[in-house]
């Protein structure tokens, strides 16, 4: 396994705005890793939108009748619609394109530029010669959500306990349960998470609104149609989202050419016909360090991990490829939930880039060298 | 004045996923149309959040206690960040840096690829070597918002009256009010916008939670703060925002290079401290076409006109430097409110690349002559 090193201290690409605190973020880092980045030469950038559908609503604002300044709350809108944006490298047509999806309380923003300004994944990938795609999951940022229920209760037309409810990760609950540290302001001592730049991470989380979708989440489809239009794709998810690379490969496995699952709980109540559909998409699990070493989330963690564990195993005994990659047995220690912008961030992409092509294009290459 | 021939025929980016909708566009649009535009060069890319404050919350989630997945329901959370998306390309160090602030219920979106996939003002002037930024207003999109007062209503701990309206435009109130046309379904015959893709504009279209900020909104700070990060920048701000560069304006002068406001309502209650102020500040105004000629909405898009043409005399008056461009007199006919999305939006955009040139840009190196 070739391993570049990528240490802690090189930081390919500064960021031109520095705030106060990256400043001296920066005046404490060896001189040695502010070389500046090579220009990145794109062939194609923009954004689009996948899926959607036209519904009807009868509040399209909480304002009750008198006070609507259009004139009537009622029409119909757009929803469950979920917005990409790409970019597409030079010497990308050799590659199976990437779809980078986030998790839970988070957007499209936890690939790009980490908290203390390093490159994200997006731009990484990009480099690597990858085409890279980030949407906002269905219900989240850019991607809106169907405000209706709201507005409906502020209208007095529905009870405030049918709101769903929204959730939103404290400081003091992200940082242990992200594994920064064993309880909250403490961290590992091998910790990758850059936590002078907590401040800035905090600003990454949002409220999430995924409690108002239906069982079947928007975004699984989506996701299938994505790849589909791409002509191939790999997904990658995380934590919220970590298995809905799976749940689209169940929608339409034709399209879905590698499955990678960032430290989510695995079901474990797939039936035979659903592993039997998921043994034709190569799937890796990554996964990161300290998994037993939160007090307050030990068992949790452990029990997510073990889940995986077992989803491995069933996939590899149905005839299938999955991978679990657990970050220390690959010699990376000290990762965080937030494995990707965590300080050795380049270095797990690395590790994940190695793994695409030995599971995924290397595999495509034998596949024309046999047919 | 050079107006260089972008018409309505040419696609200089064309998005390599299409929908069947965008397909049966291209199908019928000229084979000169479909050249692939240069490729994009560019020093770097990121993003980032301005501004930002720690607030304690009673309502992480809407969910009681002994439903609280991960222990409690309290801690402190971060509110008013804005999030930014930057690129910068070459040739940039001799050009003011461009802040593009989109309007009520949309995202950065706005200024990204077309609905109809043509180049968006983004990619648009990073090829004119200016260096882009693209936030999100705080409270939307991946800004995110504060959640408590929705999950406090859902807790019984709020009464319903409490929640703030969240706006929503229907795609029966967006077509009209946008100028797409007279009345819902119908174009004008003139009409800039492509309305074939009007299907993929409303995707664009998302809750707007403006309505739960304080009346001195924090992106107005944000926008200041990011200026003076930025050594100076021209802000540009549409609808909703339209007046937010000229916010900034009033928080620091210093930093903000130029204020371009896009078809938003002027206030006429400035004081005239606040009018010396904008003077100092090169500013202009932008309105596209058919202002009087949508039935439902005339008078208050006229008075919408008159009310920046008051505003532009004001600060004339005063020994300002501000400009009306109304769009008809410009030689530029059928733009609609989102004219950055109109057909003709790179020649809209050359107007205003030209007026930066005219009184921002000159106007730097006149005092560098001077002085």
């Amino acid at each position: 396994m070739k391993l570049k090193q990528r240490g802690k201290g090189r930081r390919p690409f500064v960021q031109p705005i520095l705030s106060f605190v990256q400043l001296l973020i920066l005046s404490v880092l060896p001189a040695a890793g502010t070389a500046v980045a090579d220009r990145l030469i794109l062939k194609a950038q923009g954004s689009f939108f996948v899926g959607g559908r036209t519904v009807f609503t009868d509040a399209l604002t909480g304002a009750p009748a008198g006070f609507l300044d259009l004139g009537t709350n009622t029409g119909n809108i757009t929803v469950d619609q979920m917005y990409v944006r790409y970019q597409i490298p030079e010497g990308s047509e050799k590659h199976v394109p990437i779809v980078m999806l986030h998790g839970g309380s988070l957007s499209g923003k936890s690939y790009e530029t980490t908290p203390d300004g390093r490159m994200g994944w997006d731009e990484y990938f990009l480099r690597q010669h990858r085409a890279v795609y980030i949407p906002d999951q269905v219900s989240r940022a850019r991607s809106g959500f169907d405000a209706t229920i709201y507005n409906e209760v502020r209208l007095g037309t529905r009870p405030p306990g049918d709101l769903p409810p929204i959730r939103t990760a404290s400081r003091e609950i992200a940082w242990p349960f992200f594994r920064f540290g064993p309880i909250f302001g403490k961290p590992f001592s091998n910790e990758q998470f850059p936590l002078q730049a907590f401040d800035e991470f905090d600003k990454q989380v949002i409220p999430d609104l995924n409690a108002e979708l239906p069982e079947v989440n928007p975004t699984w489809a989506n996701l299938a149609t994505l790849a589909q239009r791409l002509d191939g794709a790999v997904l990658i998810g995380h934590s919220e989202s970590g298995f809905f690379p799976e749940r689209a490969v169940l929608i339409n496995s034709m399209y879905v050419k590698g499955a990678i699952t960032i430290e989510t709980r695995c079901p474990t109540n797939l039936v035979p016909e659903q592993i039997s559909i998921l043994t034709r998409v190569p799937i890796l699990v990554v996964f990161g360090d300290h998994l037993a070493d939160v007090p307050a989330y030990a068992t949790r963690w452990m029990d997510t991990f073990a889940s995986c564990q077992q989803f491995v195993q069933t996939v590899k005994n149905a005839g299938g490829n999955a991978t679990m990659m657990h970050l220390p047995d690959y010699r990376q220690l000290g990762n965080s939930h937030m494995l990707m912008q965590d300080n050795n961030n380049l270095q797990v992409a690395d590790l994940i880039l190695e793994w695409i092509n030995d599971h995924v294009e290397k595999q495509k290459e034998n596949r024309k060298l046999i047919h």
